[in-house]
Order: C-alpha cells, then structure tokens, then sequence
C-alpha cells in the first residue's frame, strides 16, 4: 500500500463545496468518483485539507489517499487529469510516508481574498472576485488588519453556529496586493475558523468603505464575539492558496 | 428618437453566439429582452458591428438602438447593468448621430486570441484561452505572421461555407504578446471573413509547433484556398476587443 499526497485546484463556481453532500456535485464526489474508475469500482477515501465552501475557490488544496496499484507518479497524474472534470487539476503528485495525514498535521494555511474595484464589473470575474463599488482606503484596511496579527481568540471571526471548542488560531500575516482594479488580501495563519477568512475580509471591507474605523479591530478581537465584527464577504472571492506540513 | 451606441463586453461561455437563433441562449436575445423590458413591451431592434460564434468572447463590441426616451446616458448605464444578466456588461454608452451604423460604419476591428501555456491547465483558464501542450516557437510564429500584413484575398482562410463574395481584406499588424505562460494574438485589420481570426490562430500553431514552417505562409495566402491553411482554433480562446469607426 502506498500513500499519495496531491496538489490540486479546483474552480468553485460549479461546486456545492468540497466535502460529500447528498444529490450535489462536490470536489470530493468527483476525486472518489475517478479513484473508484481507477481502482476498478473499488471505493478509496480521500482525505483533505480541510473543506471549502460552496463557490469558494482552490489553487492549492491538499489531498491524500492510499492505493495498492504501482504506478509512477508521472502516470498518477496525467491519468488524474484526464479522467477528472476541467473544473478540477491535479497540479503535482508525490509518495509520501504511510504516516502523512493532509488533515491532521498541516501546520498553516494561506487564503487568498480577490474584489474587483473597476466601475463596472467584468463578465470574465462575476464568479472570481468580489465587486466593490465604493472606494476603498487600502491604508485604514492594512492597519486594521494589523489588530488581527498574533495569537487571539478569534470567536469574533467564526460562524456561530460552529462546534468547534477553542478558537485560539494565529495569524502570521496579512499582506495587501494591488493589481490595476483588482485588490487581493493575502492571509497566512496556524489554522482557520469556520467562515474566518470571509468574515476578517467582511469586516476590512467595512473599514475600507469608511463604516468602521481601523482603530475598532483590536476591540472586535478582544469581544470575542462574532456579532462585533462585520458581514461575512461573499464566497466566490476566496482562494485556498497553499497548505503547509513540517518537512 | 434617439441613437444609442454602446460597447459591451460578453463571457461567451454560456452563449450560443452573438446572433438571435430558436431556443438558444444568445447575446442579441438578452440585450432585447432587456430593451424590450425597458420600453414597456415594445420590441428594440439592437444592430451589432457583427456576429459572434458560440464560446466566443468580446471585451469591445459595439451596437446600437434607437429610443424615443430621453433618459440621460448615465441612467441607461445603470438601467441596462441592472436588468442584464452578469455575463453581459455594458462599459460605455453615448448618444450618436442618427446616421450612425454600427456594422455598416466599422473601418476596422481587433480580435485578441489567448493561448495557455502552463504544462497543466488552470481550471480558471479553461473556458478563456486555449491549451497547448507543446513547446510553441514564438518567433516562427512572429514571422509566419508577416505574411499576413497588407491587402490580400483571404480565401485560405475563411470557413469553405460561406456565402460572402469580395475576400480580399487588409490586416494592419499581428502582434503577440507573452504575459508568463499565456500567449496573445492581436490582429487588426480593416475585416474579417467568417472564422478568419481562429484559422488564422489554427495555422499560426502549426507553425508555432514545428508542423509547419514560417515560409509557408505566403504560399497559403496566394493558393486563395482553404484546405491550404491550418485547423480552425477552438472559439474560446478568440475575443472581440474592439471595433473602430470614423471619427
């Protein structure tokens, strides 16, 4: 038995999400589907990451799973990337130790967070980037992120409908790119919340429109409540960018 | 009555083409709809500078309609933006004179074609720019297009069903662009023939991909026959980036 770790990217648009959902077309239907074709209709789990929402996008989700078959890894992905939908690639695949577990021992993610500032939003982003119609003041949303930086109980920044019991996470950092109209947000961090990411990019594009000031970040954290901070940003805007494990 | 012109920008991906067909998705059929909404029931003829295949895109098509509404142009913009579905977006829109003719009037257009060239595909990519596997020759590419430049029949490439009689057409410049592993075309000429831009694309590949050489192409353009001339490029890598009028 060997134990394989894949990169892979996913357009969102035409996914109820990652994780299996009775009657919906997910990532994860879709990689099983195609393992079980390899494997000759035996079924193979497939572990990720983490999940992602439905329209939420991925360039660098991490997956594994276990197969008998030795074929090289070269032929793992051509053959991957023929038999899987367009919407989905594998970008590399490895062998890894039978100990490698992509849920349990990722050490940090990166998300990326994309709004198109043009005045008129393009057909070709509708589904990959948030349209803001205001101005936004970059500067008051860098330093409103600053508060964000470090170890904190983030219950502020999760749904609150979530089960999750400690919501200590630390953010390393959060970096702002301008490309033309287009603004990106780029965070990095031990581990994330449910809705986190969409929730910090909600609050910053209400600093950015001038509805609340950047000084109010530090004391939306220190709340630890999640009706202190802004609305959850849409879902089509954010990127799963890349997962980290100790080398 | 008024003439309006506006330029509109398409994400042709879910369109059966510019031009109105039965029980089909089309441009035209949206832009009316909408007109027609507008003016309380009242059917809007809408003339485009031309039509546009299934799967091909435009950043700059021009039409035009007349109104007897005096709404300022500012709140057609908006008016139109609103009722239209995300995949068509109107950029601009200005009164003309009455005399104004948006496919009669053109005296040129740009078509811009898009080439991916990443070993793997990007599932962002795969409906707006065409993959390709091999190595290209860019340079080839350069000068096999030279042969392009001037007035010349454009028999060798122009679909083999089409009905127009006069194929001679003057292409201004061929230009290509490396943007990392995408590749662009932009061609300019005074008209194009009926999938000229995509057989041009098509036989621009073979050379590009060693199936031909660069010499060739003057002896595709003299022959005046289609079957000289390369495989038609796929339509969703070719977009219609603007139209020009007499100023």
């Amino acid at each position: 038995m060997k134990r394989l770790k894949a990169t892979i990217s996913y357009d969102g648009s035409g996914f109820a999400g990652y994780q299996v959902q009775p009657e919906s077309r997910t990532v994860q239907v879709e990689l099983m589907k195609v393992l079980k074709t390899i494997h000759k209709g035996k079924v193979v789990q497939v572990v990720a990451s983490g999940r992602t929402d439905a329209k939420v996008h991925a360039t660098g989700q991490v997956i594994h799973f276990d197969t008998e078959f030795s074929i090289p890894v070269s032929g793992w992905l051509k053959a991957l990337n023929v038999l899987l939908p367009e919407d989905i690639r594998v970008s590399s695949i490895e062998e890894v130790d039978a100990s490698f577990h992509a849920r349990y021992h990722t050490t940090g993610k990166t998300y990326r967070y994309k709004w198109d500032r043009s005045p008129i939003i393009s057909p070709f982003t509708r589904n990959y980037m948030v349209h803001v119609k205001q101005p936004l003041d970059v500067e008051a949303m860098r330093t409103a992120a600053q508060a964000l930086i470090g170890t904190h109980d983030f219950s502020s920044f999760c749904a609150a409908n979530t089960a999750v019991v400690d919501k200590v996470r630390t953010i390393w950092r959060v970096d702002f790119e301008e490309h033309g109209n287009e603004l990106h947000m780029v965070i990095e961090g031990s581990g994330f919340l449910y809705n986190m990411v969409r929730i910090i990019a909600g609050t910053l594009t209400e600093v950015g429109i001038g509805k609340r000031t950047a000084e109010e970040l530090g004391g939306i954290v220190a709340s630890a409540e999640r009706d202190a901070a802004g609305k959850t940003a849409a879902a089509h805007g954010l990127y799963l960018e890349s997962v980290m494990y100790k080398s």
